[in-house]
């Protein structure tokens, strides 16, 4: 660490961190603390849930630099600050109950409670000055950078992540648990812009959520705590009761149109199933298609004469963030996310986390002891 | 006529129309003038253009509801009202050529030159609730309906129309020609919806218009106007150069990425073009695809991780006429539509008109002899 850093913690002098070497092999390393510039911090990571996404780089389904340190949905503390600090939203707690929105921004502080984005921007290209930072030209991803490139600390799976200016910070509220938290920053912000993307409040709209994985269950849960009415399709009984016990309706053959699809399997029947559920003026958001699947067959007649719309979403801006806290923090902190967010291993097992999700929705890692549960609902 | 109507020319007694009969058979029949209820008034048509969808029609590629009266872009003038007048939109004409949206309503009066819209929606189900009228449950469209329906006198082969409660009426400033006039009420009001589903004022951005017919020349007219870079995509060499004097640029293959893509073709290899002309967070709007003609592969993960937005659009709102009408007396003002839509003929040539489109975008009929020309620019 150097003088350009206010120091919390003296001990903080390195950093471990399970490295991803390519095929299913990790191994533990240490770095020393980084050094801090204008605009960026060090944050202890108390815990980071497994994206599926992790699982999908690690079996070779999709492609991933490497060496490198994954994990991008982490939940920690702020433990250093350079000269300048990064900007943090907060929620406003009085708000949070009623409004998802009510956010201030200031300066980060040591302590503060914080999950962080998967997208840094850098904040001047054309992309990102036309608001979409998530497909800045010059794009850096949380997890997803090799440990030889300027952000080697980027992954959630290690005892610090090394903050840059641009990485959305948003504090969390003491009574929200690690689990939802750490897993705000993947799933639970992508459905806040899928529900974006929906173009409306959802209050009493006819909504289907096309796959009840992790993402499809903080679709349903966001959506009913807005007053949709939810159906969910998914072929896994088990997963469309987990949807059921959020409050979410089985789609059948003859519940009739919606008004929004918001479709998570990234299968093609799924889409199909979406497109074919859509009410004229319906939207289908895209979001599950992340990997190659083929083609999906469309009659533009269709879309042209039922007015539909087709929109796509990958990643997320920073207000979907800090919507996402806010959801956790107000409409939705009754909500027990312990059937689908395992309780934490050590830094040490991150690989048996990664590879063996044991029916999980999410597995969870805790790279230091800490007390706060990974998934229990608020007491 | 009834007491119930302010009788302007005493003189109309009778409507003559063009009826269709099916295949290729047109007859002209005379109607009592009709009786006018609340809402409701007689137009007398000065000129209607003759959109290529009855051409579809005649020919048996669309299905068409006969015997009826066709020709839904029209202009004329209103020649009585019922006891409650429709109402009427007007351009404020100071701001007109500044803003396209600077519109007041008012009772219609005899006399006003007006153009209507193509559809009739009923104001009270759910999707006229939802500012859907184009869809209305129970909608009635303008030169669609059958002669032994409720609406006999839809359509603008005949030297008057019917005008129904519900069907958008825009006065015309005298400055503008009939010929664009009538073509704004189906081609043009079209383009101004697919240019709101686009999402912005297109200041500025690349924009891309597969199909260069009417509706094609229409959205390069306006999007110029506006400020866009225009490019344009059509088999047809004479249809290029059309667009190209309107201001539009071929699009060649190294043209390179562009913001929004209004397809206008129907064409699945024209869809196929403009998807893979957009850039990230790319709109394509689909509006051409009125008939079947298969479907069209799309690769979901490039609609996820380009942020793509597919919007279909067909017909349109009231404002969009009334938007149609003030880019025609404001920026589209110095526009010379003569090679575009024909002189007209007389009522009892529709046929040839319909049948024989002999190159012209637009042929066009005047039911009853008038002076102003069909085409040509304002003077």
């Amino acid at each position: 660490m150097t003088s350009a850093q206010t120091v919390a913690d003296p001990l903080v002098q390195t950093v471990r961190a399970q490295v991803w070497l390519g095929g299913t092999d990790f191994e533990e390393r240490t770095w020393p603390a980084p050094d801090l510039g204008p605009g960026e911090a060090l944050a202890a990571v108390d815990l980071a849930t497994v994206c599926g996404s992790d699982l999908h780089t690690v079996s070779g389904r999709r492609h991933g630099p490497h060496p490198g340190i994954l994990g991008h949905e982490s939940v920690g503390r702020i433990v250093a600050v350079g000269t300048q600090p990064p900007s943090v939203f907060e929620i406003d707690a009085a708000a949070a109950g009623e409004a998802e929105t009510a956010v201030r921004q200031r300066p980060a502080q040591v302590g503060d409670r914080v999950v962080w984005g998967v997208t840094v921007g850098c904040g001047t290209c054309p992309r990102c000055l036309a608001g979409r930072t998530a497909k800045c030209l010059y794009l850096r991803k949380t997890g997803h950078e090799p440990i030889d490139s300027s952000w080697p600390l980027s992954g959630g799976y290690a005892t610090h992540v090394h903050v840059l200016p641009g990485l959305p910070l948003v504090v969390v509220p003491e009574h929200v648990p690690d689990g939802p938290a750490a897993m705000s920053a993947c799933a639970l912000a992508t459905v806040m812009a899928c529900v974006e993307a929906a173009g409306g409040d959802l209050q009493g709209w006819r909504l289907l959520v096309v796959g009840a994985g992790m993402l499809g269950l903080c679709a349903v849960a966001v959506a009913r705590a807005r007053g949709a009415f939810v159906q969910v399709s998914d072929p896994d009984p088990v997963r469309r009761e987990q949807a059921a016990a959020l409050g979410a309706l089985s789609r059948e053959t003859d519940s009739g149109p919606v008004d929004v699809v918001i479709e998570l399997s990234g299968a093609i029947p799924g889409i199909e199933t979406g497109l074919a559920a859509l009410d004229i003026g319906g939207v289908l958001v895209l979001a599950g298609s992340v990997a190659p699947r083929g083609t999906v067959g469309i009659d533009p007649e269709h879309v042209v004469r039922a007015h539909l719309r087709i929109v796509g979403v990958h990643n997320y801006e920073p207000r979907h963030l800090a919507q996402a806290v806010a959801f956790l923090a107000g409409p939705g902190a009754g909500i027990d996310w312990s059937p689908f967010i395992a309780e934490p291993v050590g830094l040490a097992d991150t690989r048996a986390a990664v590879l063996e999700p044991n029916g999980w929705l999410r597995r969870s890692v805790a790279p230091t002891p800490h007390s706060s549960p990974a998934s229990t609902a608020a007491r």
